[in-house]
């Protein structure tokens, strides 16, 4: 009955005892600021066509992706979330010889790759002795945790910022992997949330590197997760592969209205990027402050948090006298009860959850 | 630039060169009697929900699927239409020594086989010599026309009503396969059009048989496949592997609204199951008085058509002068410009096809 992943709220709820809407939902790791209201709008005035198929080919959504990135749209695949696209990522990693994967990791990665009978290979971020404390998470090492004889024979798959410490490799700390591995496949969920100023994708290098997928969302900046949309990046020949792995209509109508209209409002996204980083230092330092509390520091829109509580303790605390769920960090086995994650909200409600573990 | 299946208006909207609105689509088998309002409103309620992720165990929309149909929860399948469900279906078909297919098949049987690498053996439905005529659709005779030594090693993949004959199998016709084959998956995207009195659906046998797959759309019913929904109902150890081999969050949130909506919108459905026969009855005679045309007797809301002038002449001459577009059966390779089919639609525009088509 516990979920394997934040933001199920049927869960919740029936431990909170309380409706869907009472709860104060730090689980899943969406804007509070979204959806933007152009956005609804797109999506209602398509009301109307659901009578019709889906456009297979994505063909608006494609061209205002290819825009936003300076790519032909050739080189954009959109899915149904990008989960549906990291299990064709998969799929694709199944074949060779194993895939290096940055632990913790985001638990649909495991699924994902076990759904193909990938050999998996750990690679850790957070050393054992650290566990339970601020610790330090060490930037991407693999010269030193790298045990498997041939990168070339096999894939690499990580996560920029990385979920869930939030820590952010620069772009130039990934390049030498492009040249080592066979397939490198890094999910871009989060990197919307930083600035054009601070963004650290591999989108403008991605022609360069036929070995190279770049996952990216549009659910958790714009709000969107009910909706389901997300896209690849990378090789034509690779996407039209991963096209015929899967059925031809698989992005519903009203979420590539959806992602046009989110694409074409530069206002939600400079509000977006003004609103971050004040709101999560805030945030961060307010948690700071709690004994037996320590918050990792984050570039993305949520923050881990090391806690001497056991975390399953403390979620079911926060969840039956506050309504507030927090995302427990079980499902990242290394983590285990030591931490838990919370997303970035709106001030009143940062603040009511700093109120709430200070009590 | 062609669209391999029915309902690509893009396709359509470049060649007749009018607006999307404009198009009388007779290429998609879809209900012109939906949405039901009350999905639509179902719908546009949900709208302020599309922040949270979707339930990943579609708890009430199974539910209200396992009322419908008398079965536990656990042998239901929620999927994202139910083509992602031949996905899944098409990678466990693969793991069998081949499986056979009745052609012509819907094109996207052959793209999930293929995404496998599944061994497919054709069992042609409409002999060569009758090809072109109305020729006579046998009704499915494996006896006859099977030629593989072990079909307990084998899988067979077949839809019910047939797409696109319109041809539909009696229930007893299919048992004995369930006794030969290692897996059956039957489609039954079109069943749902049946009255109860007449419906062949395999549904009510489902628990007697864990080597049966049966498939099932919402869309096409309750017109909303730009939406996508589809369900299985198979063994639940069988839709739990299944689950695994996708991610948690495939099916929208407001896809999972609309269906609960619409699976309670017995008054819809009452009336589709009135207006159908007489309007197809219609058509049918209207269209056998054209000379050189011969449609087929079908239980479906589609009729397939035999023409002299070639198929896809027709379609380009429809599209152009009437803004009316047909589905050529191009995708159906037996049937090549022999065919095409149409969608039983209202009066009105069966009428005005039958007058363009007599032009």
């Amino acid at each position: 009955m516990r979920p394997e992943h934040g933001g199920n709220l049927a869960w919740a709820v029936a431990l909170a005892g309380c409706s869907p809407d009472a709860i104060l939902d730090f689980s899943a790791s969406i804007s509070p600021l979204g959806p933007p209201k152009g956005v609804l709008r797109a999506i209602a005035s398509q009301l109307g066509n659901l009578r019709h198929y889906p456009d297979p080919d994505c063909g608006e959504l494609r061209l205002a992706l290819s825009h936003a990135h300076h790519l032909p749209p050739e080189w954009i695949l959109p899915g149904n979330g990008s989960a549906e696209l990291l299990t064709l990522a998969g799929r694709e990693l199944a074949s060779l010889a194993a895939t290096v994967v940055l632990s913790p990791a985001f638990g649909d990665y495991y699924r994902a790759l076990k759904a193909f009978d990938a050999k998996v290979l750990e690679l850790p971020l957070i050393s054992p002795e650290s566990l339970g404390t601020q610790g330090r998470v060490s930037v991407l090492s693999l010269e030193e945790g790298w045990g498997f004889p041939t990168p070339r024979d096999c894939g690499l798959l990580l996560n920029n910022p990385h979920n869930p410490t939030g820590c952010l490799l620069k772009r130039e700390a990934i390049l030498p992997y492009l040249e080592q591995f066979a397939l490198v496949v890094v999910d871009e969920a989060f990197m919307d949330f930083l600035s054009p100023a601070k963004e650290q994708s591999l989108i403008s290098v991605v022609e360069k590197y036929p070995n190279l997928v770049i996952l990216r969302s549009l659910t958790k900046f714009y709000s969107l997760p009910g909706l389901r949309l997300g896209y690849a990046i990378a090789h034509p020949e690779r996407l039209k592969l991963w096209r015929c792995w899967r059925d031809p209509w698989s992005v519903n109508s009203l979420a590539q209205a959806a992602a046009v209209a989110a694409l074409q409002d530069e206002e939600f996204q400079q509000q977006t990027w003004d609103w971050l980083p004040p709101a999560r230092n805030k945030l961060f330092q307010g948690l700071a402050q709690i004994p037996g509390l320590q918050p990792l520091e984050s570039t993305a829109n949520f923050l881990l948090v090391a806690t001497q509580q056991p975390s399953s303790q403390l979620q079911q605390r926060l969840l039956t006298q506050h309504q507030i769920l927090i995302r427990d960090c079980l499902s990242f086995k290394e983590l285990g009860e030591h931490y838990f994650r919370v997303a970035v909200r709106s001030d009143t409600d940062n603040q009511r959850l700093i109120s709430a573990l200070s009590s």
